[in-house]
């Protein structure tokens, strides 16, 4: 670092994201993608902003807000659009969480919860997974911290049911609880029923896997009207004009096209099943997903040599080098071509390695 | 705002972007952007990107920079892309101010720095300008802070010159000082020639205004690598796909298509010209403007006052309520034909007056 970088973030550990490598074509199984192409309501709504791209977007996103509202059954001023869902939930770990409010979330999650709190200098505490893999409701009974749970988590893709984050809500009535689900469009109940009972929710979510416009960049949080104005608060002092005009189209295309959008999210929940069968055949231990994609395990092979092994031969997974999972992979669901391929090279490599 | 809402943004005051009124057509003059379409290249470049809008963003905008980098004389480790350049000027109060190095910038200058300043509880100092609103460097010798000078200066338009910016460069080793240059193009001398030779230097440039992208969103910070690492480190711990591929590829087409960016930059210069020549002649004063707008008073009518009347006429220029400058309005520069319509609309409002 520089000499001149401030001594606040001495220590920051910033993001790695998943690799996006250049130098030659892989089937991409590592980042969570969506193998079809965004809807063409998106693309000709976008094309459209081209002639307005000299002038400002509009801060207020109102096209989009009204065409969201509708869709998810919200009031207009109980949604937040933002330039990627990072943004909303770099805006929450901001405004909901204090040296009063530590953040609390699971200790295998979104690899990003402890940097948003580390870059806004925050306290938090990260909370085990039962040996499963999943979350111990209770462990976040009357905790007196600002929550975050992804839902489905990451990279587990094991989901909460509506009625349990409903337990987690009742019992922290004085802080606020976010509710992550970027995942959620692919099998599991989102929580956005629960707006309107519960003033303490926050819903984020994202146009980057089920719609697939994960280059566009655009999320959204969705909550009662005033913790959205505390949010809002915290755009119109970063960055007002947050998403750009041909994105704040495309999500107004994107939404319209439900059809595509629903058969989109069927085909990876088929896929999805057909992998997991298809793996556990081959000696895997699957995690029980509702995600687009699955957290896999073989006994005979490490999760790093898994990765490797499958990089040379043209196709990327994720490995995490977090030690506590070590010995697993993310592997996103794609295409059922691209999963037929997988399946058999891995079970090639398996054969070669006997 | 909420009762979750911390309380350590209780006496934050958002940013007012300038009004976008959707209720008629105005001739817009009140927002800085530029009258022109963005290039037929950068559409180009932009479409393109529709296919791929299923995938991530390039974190590292590899194309873009490997252009930017050949425009600008730079290495592309001394460019950072973000999503607009009020995300590069947040990102350098973030990592160049703390309680050791508070901020200093002019106290008529663009209204967003005291906003960046308190949303990261950063203590900072506003410097008077002169009467004439010209900014006297020796204000900003051996002060022990970082410096956020907009260059030319917003909503005045007067420039200092390279070799007075040295100046204070010189006379501030141990500290940054941010060059914003968000109107450069227009008639100033830019400052990125000196990065090579000031370490302390971070210039901020926009797409939004010269080059016709105000809706894309886009900005960028050059400086020598190390201050570039630490403005990426703060990406990377905030919103790292902060630029979308359509925008990254209309970057490209627009930096490509310097032919059409040069004659722009220059119509609005002679635009400039006429529209302070004439104004002058209704008995207004202007500062000496070296961007794409004016800043005027008359005598004879105050400037909420003025800007109410053209509103009234279906023009929209800015007034800014801050008291010194009270009696001022910003009024951009745009194609000839609505200046001459301008001119006689405040013509004939004189008149009436009379």
């Amino acid at each position: 670092m520089s000499r001149f970088f401030s001594d606040k973030y001495a220590y920051l550990d910033p993001y790695t994201p998943g690799e996006q490598p250049r130098d030659r074509r892989y089937i991409k199984l590592n980042t969570n993608e969506s193998p079809f192409p965004v809807s063409d309501l998106a693309v000709q709504e976008a094309s459209a902003a081209f002639e307005r791209l000299n002038l400002y977007s509009d801060p207020e996103c109102t096209g989009l807000v009204k065409t969201a509202a509708e869709v998810f059954g919200l009031a207009e001023n109980e949604l937040l659009f933002t330039n990627g869902s990072d943004e909303i939930l770099n805006f929450a770990f901001m405004a909901f969480c204090d040296d009063l409010h530590p953040a609390a979330f699971p200790d295998i999650a979104y690899g990003f919860y402890p940097v948003f709190a580390e870059i806004n200098n925050l306290p938090y505490v990260e909370i085990p997974l039962k040996e499963d893999f999943s979350v111990d409701i209770t462990d976040y009974f009357d905790i007196g911290k600002t929550i975050f749970l992804a839902n489905p988590n990451a990279p587990t893709g094991i989901a909460l049911k509506r009625a349990e984050i409903e337990q987690i809500l009742i019992r922290n009535p004085e802080n606020v609880v976010v509710i992550d689900e970027a995942y959620v469009d692919f099998g599991a109940e989102s929580c956005i029923p629960l707006i309107h009972e519960y003033d303490n929710l926050l819903v984020v979510q994202t146009f980057s896997k089920s719609r697939s416009m994960a280059g566009a960049r655009l999320g959204f949080g969705a909550g009662n009207a005033e913790l959205i104005r505390d949010l809002r608060k915290i755009k119109y002092s970063t960055n007002p004009y947050n998403i750009n005009s041909m994105t704040m189209a495309a999500g107004i295309g994107a939404l319209k096209d439900r059809e595509y959008f629903e058969k989109n999210c069927s085909i990876i929940a088929d896929n999805r099943a057909y992998t997991t069968e298809k793996l556990k055949e081959l000696g895997f231990s699957v995690t029980d997903s509702s995600a687009n994609f699955i957290f896999v395990r073989h006994p005979d092979i490490g999760g790093k040599e898994l990765y490797l092994e499958l990089k040379e031969r043209g196709i990327l997974i994720r490995h995490l080098s977090k030690p506590e999972i070590s010995d697993y992979n993310r592997i996103t669901i794609g295409k059922l071509e691209d999963m037929e391929t997988l399946i058999r090279t891995i079970k090639e490599l398996l054969e070669e390695k006997r």
